[in-house]
This record gives structure tokens, sequence and C-alpha cells, in this order.
């Protein structure tokens, strides 16, 4: 097992995982979101998908034991523990500096998007545009009248997932840099979060 | 306005819109899905996007007067009319042969994965793989626990929406084949649908 590695705030990485490894992601704080997407390592083109992963569960939100799998239905990863209360999202899309304009930010903000193309050009991968990620522990409450809101994470400081990698794969996490809405905590403050690989 | 043009049961088309130009969808039988597509005209990587439309809305399914939005989130369609009781899908992807296999088919079947692609090839386009798409009249209640169900369409004959193009763009259209579960009509029979633009 590798040591715990600390994802600085507002940051992201990209992490190989061979078929059978483990990853675990820790919310040290409790409070932040970390956008998820994994890649084929031989194939970028076929990614986790949202869309596929919510047509295997007949659900929204994965439990573990479930599968999440590709734009081409094969398994990727699966979800193997969530000490968490097992709210992630699954709806919503990564934040991207169109986003923050439109939330009235001027000039640059720091984005999961720019942060999925950045952790990619870091091991020598182009692409400019992300799939929808897994948002782990993004709270996103769906009343009964169909409306969505954002809402704290419901995690406890230290609260954990981890996934078996299904094939050999990419995997890419922000620990997303939203400080307008309550995203990532009460206090909008984006806060470190770790993983480990076994 | 252009007379009503058919969709045979389980076939694919290619529209292409003008920015400003109206496109109605008649569920001429009350019961078809009919998986719906847009593509920017001018860079096809620009495509409306489920998960971007539903940060626009901050709802599951699109109301008339919402703005439907792109993976870049520009606006590319606005819905302006539904007379169906407004149920969609924004959660589920097209289905795809491997889906059909996984039902248990050998073989070939007929698939909106597959209309899609060849849609866009008859207007001289490749793209091997699909977005997710709206899914219209396509009924996926979310039970309180999170479960996620597919039921027959919500609509009566003669149901229509209507879309306005935000931008010159190609809306792809495909009357769904699925005849497995009753996605489309408790007889599992796929049908004719129509459409006009003006």
């Amino acid at each position: 097992m590798t040591e715990q590695v600390i994802l600085k705030a507002g940051r992201g990485t990209a992490i190989r995982l061979r078929a059978g490894q483990r990853l675990a992601i820790v919310n040290t704080h409790g409070t932040q979101v970390v956008d998820c997407w994994a890649l084929n390592t031989g194939d970028h083109a076929e990614h986790m998908s949202m869309p596929h992963c919510r047509n295997q569960w007949y659900r929204l939100i994965p439990r573990p034991g479930d599968l999440l799998v590709t734009n081409l239905r094969n398994p990727i990863l699966r979800l193997i523990a969530d000490t968490s209360p097992g709210i992630h999202d699954t709806l919503i899309p990564c934040c991207d500096l169109t986003r923050y304009h439109q939330l009235g930010i001027k000039g640059h903000h720091a984005s999961c998007a720019e942060n999925f193309t950045a952790a990619l050009r870091g091991i020598g991968t182009e692409q400019a545009l992300a799939p929808a990620p897994l948002n782990l522990f993004m709270n996103v409450p769906l009343k009964a009248n169909g409306a969505l809101a954002v809402a704290p994470p419901d995690s406890k400081p230290g609260d954990q997932v981890e996934f078996e990698a299904e094939m050999d794969c990419v995997v890419v996490l922000s620990a997303c840099p939203h400080d307008i809405f309550p995203v990532n905590g009460a206090d909008c403050r984006p806060k470190d979060v770790a993983y480990t690989v076994r």
C-alpha cells in the first residue's frame, strides 16, 4: 500500500491503476467534494459514464458492490467501500470557467474542468472536454417537485470511499475549487483531501 | 411550415435547423419515446448536454421556456411548448447493441445509438458515440428510496413538444426501437412518430 498522498484544495491529479488495484479517497475534513473520472488506459475515448452507470444500477447513486461502467457499458471501477452516509452526485457536470463567469467571477477561476485537462496533460494526454464526473461526497438533494439543490456535503472528517479497478485505467480526481455556493461546506472554503493506492 | 414528416417506428433522422427555426415532434400514438440530440452545426463536438441542462434548470426535466444548453453551456434549443404531461427523461443513455445483448438478444437489434450514427452519416458526418440524449416522452419514475424504473409513457396520442433553435444546429431524432421492456408502451411495440419544421 502506498502512503497517503495529499491532494491540495482546489487541485487535480491523474492516477494510473492496473486492473485489481484499489484507490481509497479520504475526505480529510469531511466537507470537500471530489470530482472523479476514469478513462480506459488503452483508449481514452472510453470513459466512466454516469448515464450508463445509472442504467446499470437503476439508481441515481452507487452503493458498495456496484460496478461503474463506461460509455461502452464495460466495467471500469467497482465501489467496494464507503464509510460516508453514501450521498454522492451523478447529475451535475464539473464546474468550469464559463460557470464561474455565469456566477459573476471576472477573469480566471480554478475549476474541475481545468484540473481534468491539466491532470491528463501531466501524464501526456490532451483532452479538452471532461465527461460528466462522479461527484464524490457532493450533496444534491432532489425535492418531491423535481427541483435540485446544492447543499453542503453530509460526510464527516475521515469518511472515505474505495474503488477497485476493473480494467487498466486512469482515474482523475479534482478537489473541487468552488467557493461561491456551499458545495464544499457551509464555509465555502475548498480543503485538502487525500488518497491511497494499493 | 413544412408538411408533417413521418419518422417510422424504430428509425432515426437528422434535421438541420437554423437559429430561430422551430421543430415540433408529435407522439402520434402517444406511447413512443423519441431520443433527441442537438449538435452545433459549426462544431459537432459541441452538443446538447443533459448534465449541463440540469445545472441550468436545477431540475431533472425541462419545462416550456427552459433553455437546453451544450457541453460548453451555450443555449442550443429552447423548449417552447409541451402538450404532454411533461414527463421526459434526462437520466438514461440511449439504447445500443451492447444493451440489447445484455438483455438477451442474439445478433443484431436496431438501437438509438445506431440510428444516431446512421442519421449523421446520412448528412456526411461520422460520429461513432452518441452523447446522452433528451429522451422525449420517456417515463423513468424515481422512487423515494432513489430507485429508478422504466414505465410506459404517460403521454396521449397527438401530444407534442416544440423547440426553437438557439443556434444553427443539427437535431437527431430516434423513434426508439426498444421492444423488450414497456419503454414504448405496454405493448412493447415501437410506433411511428412525426415532426414538422417551420
